[in-house]
């Protein structure tokens, strides 16, 4: 890289092909967001929609939108839109429930085929640094269903050790969401494979931030989330993709209505339908689920700007641009990078370590308009770490000059000794 | 009753005590809408509450608004309020998932509970004309817990017969979906509780509709539905209510990250809260559950015009009013009343059966402004029905005198024979 220097990101952003994308997104003056990875910013389409959606579909057209504003087909025309950004085919995707739900239904499903075709596997593998929903789900899955869960320090160079005859399910999420740290997703599907063992791939921090192929790598079922690079809003519906090889073997537990075959001629018996529409459980929440349409539009939208080639290059330049200036600027102050150094190891994410006081040292940006956010550590091998998001749709190299000149001015004057940004957990 | 007429219906509508409620929905003009028992109509603050969330809470705030804005402790807040709706305590319900997801887990709990106390136990009753979902999660679970579930036509004076001693819970939907037939709430629960039976009340239909008292009958779960009489928008989220006697006893199997204890230690094992938020999962559809909390409020400020008993009685009132005008103008047409009666057997809703082409005259109804649904039959013992809902906050009893006036042209003009109306599956 070239010494950086705000001329040079002026110029890298004038040759920006998605720089149109950030007039797309109502984001607030004074504000350079790197928190997307948590929570995506808003489409400027989205009030609109919504808007549209209370007063005319449902103010107006009341009942009959189920069926005349498309709301009970949402979730499979939405996970059409989801598919393409992982590389699934229409059909295969549907946006309903929560990530935790998802994982629930996919991992009883991973259980029901290995009880069913090697009854002598019963071993999950994940990470210790998993997402804790992933490994709560597991944990309840595998006491009630007899299996067991071991938690390894996944190096892709020992995970072969790890995947023994008695291993059914690996599940892991793609991008860690601590360190924003990258699987290769295909090395580990082909891995897992080649060992009999059924793979569930968490891509709450992939989908529409890294290049995903689910069919490419082979893999058995994936789960994601709709409010991080999504942007579908706060708590938007999660999605699920499932293997054609797998959707018609068993039932997922979840067996409401929604996944029914013929969910209005209200059989008293559960005929789950044969494709992905029978991980569907209840009544969806069509507002949200709108909300997260509008955010998935622009996706679509980045195809005729070079899609999501276009965004993994630019959000790799992003991140190293901000590694860089890191590494320049804040090592003094004791600053450092625990994420990948590497790109191809790394997601859209760059997460920090300080000396002390990373939870004032958020705040006092915060307080500068630079947002991004704090996840506390847990002993000697997970320190607190401050977490910065870069999502290409919307962010600029000059959002990521300025936030680092932000960020200097707070070590440089200490701001975040300031009484009003100090942690409840510093002090007791 | 007196022999009703419009100028009758005008006094009726002048005396209610309810009536300004109506001003805080936004109803569509030349509508009579009589399916808020499926989708609730609109309230008016909710479009404002909405935009602000989208603008400022999302838009602004962004991430800062899970704690700045309060959406965390949402489905707490809201539960509260619903709790005054069904006689639960503050700290007892929480507004998330859906009706299904939620069965799923207080089911899971009772299977455990009895499991573990009364291990001879191991049959799981409902009725063959539950809503389909509460059965197809029953379904689900007994397979893969190895209980046996028992569909029973409960008429309240045998079942005690079906409450064997190897039942461990009868799952009911307090009002049912087709028929607006009412439990004795009180009565089945002491027989249950009486042969050591634990109940599951499907509140879908009863909240905010007629009087709830979980505690009065002692209940051991209700889940309810946010988007009926509620008011809470197409697919709002659902509720849960667990008796606190068995809130801490075991896991609900979803253990997602937002019913841990501490969900933001991020600690690599699952600890369940101590209250009824271990009934949550996953984050949360926030726009959503913003719809659900404008609903809600309209039943808080209800409170000062007699809260549930004034909806109670004006409900009776209507329903009575609508059965009265059915059976003396609309009999002579083949129309006829198969809900209860009885007003004490009788939730907020009434339905009807035709001679013939019962889907084509509702359609016909539409056309002419009066909103409906139909239902189709299955066999002798449950034909075709025309349901109609009644919801107090926003109908008045001059609505169900031209919903009747309506429904008189209809039969007298044949115009259900319309070529537009023609029913698929009546064709076929």
């Amino acid at each position: 890289m070239n010494r950086p220097s705000i001329e040079h990101c002026v110029f890298l952003d004038k040759q920006d092909p998605l720089r149109e994308l950030k007039d797309l997104f109502q984001l607030p003056p004074g504000v350079i967001y790197l928190d997307g990875n948590s929570l995506g910013a808003l489409p400027k389409a989205t009030k609109e929609r919504i808007t549209n959606a209370i007063e005319n579909e449902w103010g107006i057209e009341l009942i009959r939108s189920w069926n005349s504003s498309g709301w009970f087909d949402l979730p499979r025309n939405v996970g059409d839109k989801i598919a393409r950004l992982i590389g699934a085919k229409a059909g295969e995707v549907v946006a309903t429930d929560t990530t935790s739900v998802n994982l629930y239904k996919v991992l009883s499903c991973a259980m029901s085929i290995a009880e069913s075709d090697t009854p002598n596997k019963k071993k999950v593998i994940s990470e210790l640094s998993n997402f804790p929903t992933d490994l709560y789900i597991a944990q309840s899955l595998c006491k009630e269903r007899g299996f067991e869960l071991v938690l390894v320090d996944v190096e892709e160079q020992d995970l072969s050790s790890h995947l023994t005859d008695d291993v059914a399910v690996l599940m892991l999420t793609h991008v860690n969401y601590r360190t924003g740290a990258m699987h290769h997703m295909q090395k580990v599907s082909e891995l897992a494979k080649s060992k009999g063992v059924l793979t569930i791939w968490d891509l709450a921090h992939s989908a529409g931030a890294v290049p995903v192929d689910v069919h490419q790598v082979n893999a058995d079922f994936a789960v994601g989330c709709g409010y991080k690079y999504l942007n579908g809003g706060p708590g938007a519906p999660a999605f699920v993709w499932v293997n054609p090889c797998h959707v018609g073997r068993f039932w997922q537990p979840l067996a409401g209505w929604w996944g029914h075959d013929k969910p209005f001629s209200f059989s008293p018996d559960y005929t789950p339908s044969a494709d992905i529409t029978r991980f569907q459980c209840g009544t969806q929440p069509i507002l949200s689920l709108i909300g997260l349409d509008c955010g998935i539009d622009i996706y679509l939208k980045a195809q005729e700007f070079g899609g999501m080639d276009a965004i993994r290059s630019k959000s790799v330049a992003l991140t190293e641009l901000f590694i860089h200036l890191v590494q320049e600027r804040l090592s003094p102050y004791g600053i450092s990078v625990v994420s990948p150094l590497n790109a191809d190891e790394r997601g859209s994410q760059v997460s920090l370590v300080a000396k002390e006081r990373a939870y004032e040292i958020v705040q006092a940006l915060i307080q500068r308009g630079v947002i991004g956010d704090y996840r506390a550590g847990a002993g000697v091998n997970q320190p607190d770490i401050l977490r910065f998001g870069f999502t290409p749709l919307y962010l600029s190299f000059v959002d990521v000059w300025q936030a680092i000149e932000q960020f200097d001015l707070v070590m440089k004057n200490e701001e975040w000794k300031d009484s009003r940004f100090v942690h409840k957990s510093s002090v007791t």
